[in-house]
């Protein structure tokens, strides 16, 4: 008989959808917690939620949180990080960080574990989830460029709004239900909830998710490509997205091409992904089976289909990728990140 | 004072989506007609419509319907218009059709006037009427493409559903209420409706128009893929194309990636296109101005936005097509036609 380590686990932002969603991951996956701290901001600090059939009552966070604490997951945006993450460092937790305050610092290890969990051991307490739109592409990827070397990915997304938070689900519902009634739909938070112009969601396509950079790309956009290069470990990959929000609850869907280095066989790239770690091949035209967003809605898994070879360029692939984006874009990938540090010999 | 020339004009499928749209369009464009026959199926023959404040019953359609017909507008689906455009021809009519029938025979010029209405000279009795999401795309990029000229495109779609007609927006539309109140959504219809698997179109997204081919691309890939090099009569252009239903109910918008063959500079595209016929320039990033199907929604135009130079490649930009399918889609571009054979001076 073998005595397990335990921890002292603290969740960052626990009453927000991804928050709720590692709560929920933790519990299911037997997470071995000593003691668990449910984190939040003043406002929703005092509200109690059940852990394990118990009652947990939700604290506010602050610097003095972390004493204590070996393992803190943060998903309650960039700017509580960049506030409490270096004080929860100082007391000694390895902070997993699902915003993105520090994805892109050299320091910090950008990691998805089926693409590179060997970086972990880099940390000097900080570890970063990526952007759930990166996730997802590079977890389908990463099996395509080891075998046969990426040089390009021009990817366009269909995003869920929750995405953007519950509050942008809710409105998208009631949205939904005003157009339906015949009635305007009001817009008050999409497409980013701090910018003043509003749009539409419901029955409506909107290509803006996050802040206009000064080179005509969304914040959300730069992420994929940057995030994407620093987690494939490879500064000549050429990544160009589209980033678009769809009237989708939860499930970001993919559009990518890809250009491979090497010859391929489109039957043994459909083979390695479906025997790769997190991915599920879903790929079968002629039973018009291929991923759906309404399908990887509470799964953990990344799912890709419509795998074809481009009729007009024999090196280039196109493939149709979609998972979860709260889980294995968010709360499932820090919660993986979480286990291995927890259990390294997993 | 000028004698104006009148037209004995049909439309074939009155009673569809698209026909409802000609008939509107015939209507406000004051459109030089003697006689209007409105035909359709025996199904929905019979029915009476007001045109120009005039009711007009409309007539099964027969071969025999086209005696003395000058300009047919065909709207009612591929087989009709192969069982009766020969007749239509044979009496004399010019045929303008909307369908996939004709579009890729080598004697039927495939026309978007702003790309090339000088081929509607070289008709035979037929002229057709591109695909929805071709037109819009073609319509856009003609511009770039004569100014800089065009190596490649990679498409990725978000379409409408009421591409699909007027009882697959019916069904969204249902279904959407059944997922606000909590039921199955039980789907009927999408994606395509005459195969056995059906899909939720409410708050999902579907990678599939049409039927599956061989290749893996769908038959609307295709159709974007070979109607966009014979529009541009290019058959060097290298298309590549990913379809998708998404739950808006009119305005196809796409996410289009284009590399030009000589350098451009990203100030001169976009007086270029806002320069151009048909075009509407829509790209404020700094005010959150793009295209978006719900303003594209009951206007001819195609609207763009969203231009930016690529990142990775500096001859390549990326860009953001909006356009209402059965407008410039579908209706808009068949009575444009029809308007340069009646008028051809304009």
């Amino acid at each position: 008989m073998s005595t397990q380590q335990l921890f002292n686990v603290a969740v960052v932002g626990a009453t927000g959808a991804v928050g709720e969603q590692i709560r929920r991951l933790l519990e299911e996956r037997n997470f071995p917690i000593a003691s668990l701290k449910l984190l939040s901001s003043a406002r929703s600090a005092g509200s109690v939620v059940t852990f394990k059939g118990k009652p947990v009552t939700v604290e506010e966070a602050t610097p003095e949180s972390f004493r204590g604490v070996d393992i803190a997951l943060f998903s309650a945006g960039g700017d509580v990080s960049k506030a409490l993450i270096p004080h929860a460092v100082e007391h000694g937790a390895v902070c997993i960080d699902n915003t993105n305050a520090y994805r892109m610092d050299p320091e910090t290890p950008l990691v998805v574990p089926e693409v590179n969990i060997d970086k972990i051991s880099e940390h000097k307490g900080i570890i970063a989830n990526p952007n759930c739109s990166t996730i997802q592409m590079v977890a389908a990827l990463k099996p395509l460029y080891d075998r046969y070397g990426i040089s390009r990915i021009i990817v366009s997304t269909y995003q869920a709004v929750s995405g953007a938070g519950a509050s942008a689900v809710t409105e998208m519902l009631r949205q939904s239900g005003e157009v339906l009634a015949g009635n305007d739909s009001n817009p008050a938070i999409l497409p980013v909830s701090s910018l003043p112009v509003k749009h539409q969601i419901a029955f409506n396509v909107i290509p803006q998710i996050d802040k206009f950079q000064d080179n005509g790309f969304t914040l959300e956009e730069m992420k994929m490509i940057r995030e994407t290069k620093k987690i494939m470990d490879d500064e000549t990959l050429e990544v160009t997205a589209t980033c678009v929000r769809v009237p989708v609850v939860y499930g970001h869907s993919e559009s990518v091409y890809v250009e491979l280095k090497n010859d391929f066989d489109v039957e043994e790239i459909k083979s390695l992904l479906s025997d790769s770690p997190g991915l599920v091949l879903v790929d079968d035209p002629s039973g018009q089976q291929y991923p759906l967003a309404t399908d990887a809605a509470g799964k953990n898994e990344v799912f890709v289909g419509r795998v074809r070879r481009d009729l007009s360029n024999p090196r280039a692939l196109n493939m149709w990728i979609v998972s979860d984006n709260l889980l294995k874009g968010a709360a499932w990938n820090a919660v993986q990140i979480a286990e291995y540090i927890a259990i390294p010999q997993r």
